[in-house]
């Protein structure tokens, strides 16, 4: 197996004003993410806006990766969905392709599911998509879905489908939920979702992050994953996390996205899809005093 | 307009053990509702696990009610989905159909949102599927979405599209929001979603109601909204109620699955799609037993 591993940054999606995706600005994001230092992608999650996209919308993102050159290989895209039909057919067009993985958000409509009823929808998706191509990363985010991957359901599915349950990317914050993960089932492959936690999670054998903030600060971050050994990794954790922190202060995805849009000097990147709103300006101008600030001018131009 | 008023279940969706629809016993079904009372039905919303079907299977429902002969304008379909794409789909077919009106979701995988970001949803839903035949029920389900349509959002709402956004089903069970909609807005049409609320919201002015447990108990709820102003309403309130009362110390759609399996003694009304869980047999049997002794066996044959 071929599992994933590093920095994977949630690749945002730019919108044009009419709220269309703008293709060229988005895979020229992500060839930068990967030049400057992205092991891969975990486009179509929640950074990406991704259930605000329709079904054919995610298949064209993933296609026109790949018409890019981008190797799919470097691809962990979403591919969840309310229903077990429109989640079979999504990841069954992503495996297509030849993707690392996917990353699987539980159905997410329903609330107080038991974990018996999760594991009947995971495995009725495993039987429908079939084949030994399909390699899937649990995501685990109770703040949007109102649903836990509990801990005893990721070893029931490791146990029952080990060749194809390799991994989750927990965006609970919860450092209790993480160290049981990594403590409880090691190899499997976990990814935190903020860089703040990488260290600690690294030395308990995580596999790396997936992080909203590497949209712009990826180049730092690859630089703690490979130094995390080091003497100046603790040094390079305070760097990354004092960024993460303050960008957190405000609503994550359109807070990264007026990031972006400073950095590449477009305004496409201010446009969120509804129900999200973009960052009002006064916001904006006090998130980038700030972090000018924190870091100097050359954070956001890190190519 | 020609406003949604009185009795509309929400029609559950029988599968076979393979989980594909069973659309024969779901035809039946409907008509049967249609011919014990119900003014019309309220398809496609949780009851009818209508986020656990594929949006494919959400259009063939459709089709298949209209090919079945059952008035386009006695259905109000949902239509809600997290992205605007697939709900301006959804809902560009039913009212393409000639449905009386849709059941509208607010976009919920995102939590936390902003009235002005969901306003910014509907209004371009609005927009998109254009013309004067849509007409919107907003569905307050804070329980499964996370999140609740404001009482300020909905008066926004029908200020700004006063044809177009007519009424909303609540299904949040909360007695003081409920009364707030109802006092605000005289003529707006609020469907609470349990027949033990229907008395007294008629009495204050609400337009019927839109509950699971009307799946098996048309007729006798039917009769209260017909009688609410006669001396026996009170009754007939006490009646229905105990009925409801008692299912819902069952997981909701279960429960009417297992009522309707009884009564059709068919056992594909016992297939419920993941997450959700059938009714383990022992429950099943106490909860029949209970029904039984509490309103005769008549209650599963009111045809």
């Amino acid at each position: 197996m071929n599992i994933a591993q590093g920095i994977w940054p949630p690749a945002a999606t730019p919108f044009r004003a009419d709220l269309s995706i703008d293709f060229d600005r988005y895979i020229a994001h992500c060839l930068r993410l990967l030049a400057d230092g992205a092991h891969g992608l975990a486009v179509l999650g929640t950074t990406s806006e991704a259930n605000s996209l329709d079904f054919a919308e995610r298949e064209a993102v993933l296609e026109r990766l790949v018409a890019a050159n981008i190797a799919a290989d470097k691809l962990l895209p979403g591919t969840g969905a309310t229903s077990l039909g429109d989640a079979v057919r999504l990841t069954r067009h992503a495996v297509g392709l030849g993707v690392r993985g996917v990353l699987l958000l539980p159905p997410f409509y329903y609330k107080g599911v038991a974990d018996e009823g999760l594991f009947a929808f995971v495995s009725a998706l495993i039987e429908r998509v079939g084949g030994d191509r399909l390699k899937l990363y649990l995501y685990n985010f109770p703040q949007m879905t109102g649903i836990v991957w509990s801990v005893a359901l990721v070893g029931r599915l490791r146990n029952a489908f080990p060749e194809t349950v390799v991994g989750l990317k927990d965006s609970s914050g919860d450092v209790a939920y993480l160290d049981k993960l990594l403590e409880s089932y090691p190899g499997f492959a976990v990814f935190p979702s903020s860089e703040a936690l990488l260290l600690a999670a690294l030395r308990k054998g995580a596999a790396g992050c997936i992080s909203a903030t590497a949209n712009t600060h990826v180049t730092e971050i690859r630089g703690l994953f490979d130094r995390w050994r080091e003497s100046d990794a603790a040094a390079l954790h305070n760097q990354v996390s004092s960024v993460r922190r303050l960008v957190q202060n405000y609503p994550l995805i359109p807070a990264v996205k007026a990031l972006l849009a400073a950095r590449d000097k477009a305004n496409n990147w201010l446009h969120v899809r509804p129900p999200l709103e973009p960052l009002d300006p006064q916001s904006r101008s006090v998130l980038l005093a700030a972090l000018t600030k924190l870091r100097g001018t050359a954070v956001l131009a890190s190519t």
